[in-house]
C-alpha cells in the first residue's frame, strides 16, 4: 500500500467545527502528528489505534522541530502508512503548510491538502462581528503579529494596513499588542476604530475584550 | 417550544466539507432557507421532513429578497420551528449575514452563528496555494469584486490593495475580471504578480486558470 500524508485543518478548537473530510481522515490514520495548540479532545474522533505525536514533543528548538516533523511524516508514508497532519485552524493560514508541501514534494510523497475553519471565521461567528458587510466594509485582512525574523520580504508594511479598505484580522497578536496598535495609529487609523481582542476562541476557555483601538493596549 | 434560527456556513461546496455542527443542524431542522448558490446535494445531510426554501425562488428581484429571508425566518422562528439558514462559504464573510444578524436582533429572536470554510481556504487547499508563507507572505486579504452600487462607504480602495503586503482572494469578481486587473496594474501592482482565476472550487465542476496577472483578463 502507498502511504499518504493529509493536512488536515482542525478548525479554530471546537470538535464540532471540524469537517467531515478531517474526521473521516482521523478515523483512517495510522499516524497522527498534531499541533502543539490543537485541543486534544479534537484526538477522540481519530482511530484509537493510531500512533499520536504532538510536535511539540519533538525534540530541538521550534525552527528545528519543522525539519523533524518533514522527516516524520515522510518516514511514515514510505512505510505506507496514512498520515494525518493536523494542524490548528486552516494548514495554509499562518500554519506552515507551504512549507510542509514544499518538503513533500521534494520527498515525491503523495498528499492531500484539506481545508479548515481559521480562527478569524469564528471570532466573527461567536461574537457576532460581521468581517464583511455590503455597506461599511468590502474587505478582510489576515495578518499575522508574529513574523519570522528570517523573512526574505520587508517586514510587514503597517502603514499600507493602516489604510487597508476594511476589517484587520491579526493573529497571534496579542504579545506584540502594544506595538501593534502604536503602529496602527501612527500610519493615521483613528484611535475610535472599534476592537476586540479574542482568545482561543470556540474553546471552553475563550476570553473576549471589545474597545475603541487607542484603549485596546491598556 | 422556542424557535430558533442558525446561520449556518455550508462550506465551498464539497459536502464533505461541511462542519459537524452544520450537519447536526441540517438533521435537525425543520425549516431550511438554502442560498441559490449551494449545491443542493448537500441538503443529503438534511432533515428528510424538513421544508426547503431555495431563496432565489422567492419572489421579487435580489435587493427584495432579504427582505423576504429576514421575514421568513422569524416568522418561522415565532412557530417554534428549528430554523436552517444555509449560506455558501462562511455566513460573515461576503454573505449578507451582518444584515441577517441585525433583523433577527431587531425581531427578538434567538439565533446562532456557525461558521464556515471559506471559498479562498478551499480555493488554496484544493490548487495547493499557500495563502500565507512566513518567507513571502505575511498577509492575505479577501476582497468583493462585486460591491453594493448603494453603499454609504466610498468604493474599494484598489490603491490600497495593490499596495497590500500580501495574497489578494477576490470574491465574485469574475464578471469584472479586466476592470480589477486593470485597477490593480494601474496601482503599480507588477505584471508578473501570479495569479488564478478559480470557480466552484471543490464543486465537481471545479475550473481553474495560473497566469502572471497582466495575462489574466486574456
Amino acid at each position: 500500500m502507498e502511504g499518504r500524508v493529509y493536512l488536515v485543518g482542525a478548525g479554530p478548537g471546537s470538535p464540532d467545527l471540524l469537517t467531515l473530510r478531517a474526521v473521516e481522515l482521523l478515523q483512517q490514520a495510522d499516524v497522527i502528528l498534531y499541533d502543539q495548540l490543537v485541543p486534544v479532545r479534537l484526538l477522540d474522533w481519530a482511530n484509537p489505534q493510531a500512533e499520536r505525536i504532538c510536535v511539540g514533543d519533538l525534540p530541538g528548538k521550534h525552527a528545528d522541530k519543522a525539519v523533524l516533523i518533514h522527516q516524520r511524516m515522510v518516514a511514515a508514508a514510505r512505510q505506507g502508512r496514512r498520515v494525518v497532519r493536523l494542524k490548528g485552524g486552516d494548514p495554509l493560514i499562518f500554519g506552515r503548510g507551504g512549507e510542509e508541501i514544499a518538503a513533500l514534494r521534494a520527498a515525491g510523497v503523495p498528499y492531500e491538502v484539506v481545508p479548515g475553519v481559521t480562527a478569524a471565521l469564528a471570532a466573527g461567528a461567536y461574537l457576532e462581528i460581521p468581517l464583511t458587510h455590503r455597506h461599511f466594509a468590502s474587505a478582510l485582512a489576515f495578518v499575522t503579529g508574529h513574523e519570522a525574523p528570517d523573512k526574505a520580504e520587508p517586514p510587514i508594511n503597517w502603514r499600507a494596513l493602516a489604510q487597508f479598505p476594511g476589517t484587520l484580522a491579526i493573529y497571534m497578536g496579542l504579545c506584540r499588542l502594544p506595538q501593534i496598535v502604536a503602529a496602527l495609529l501612527e500610519h493615521g487609523l483613528s484611535p475610535d476604530t472599534p476592537a476586540a481582542v479574542i482568545s482561543r476562541v470556540s474553546w471552553g476557555t475563550q476570553r473576549s475584550v471589545f474597545a475603541r483601538l487607542a484603549e485596546l493596549d491598556q
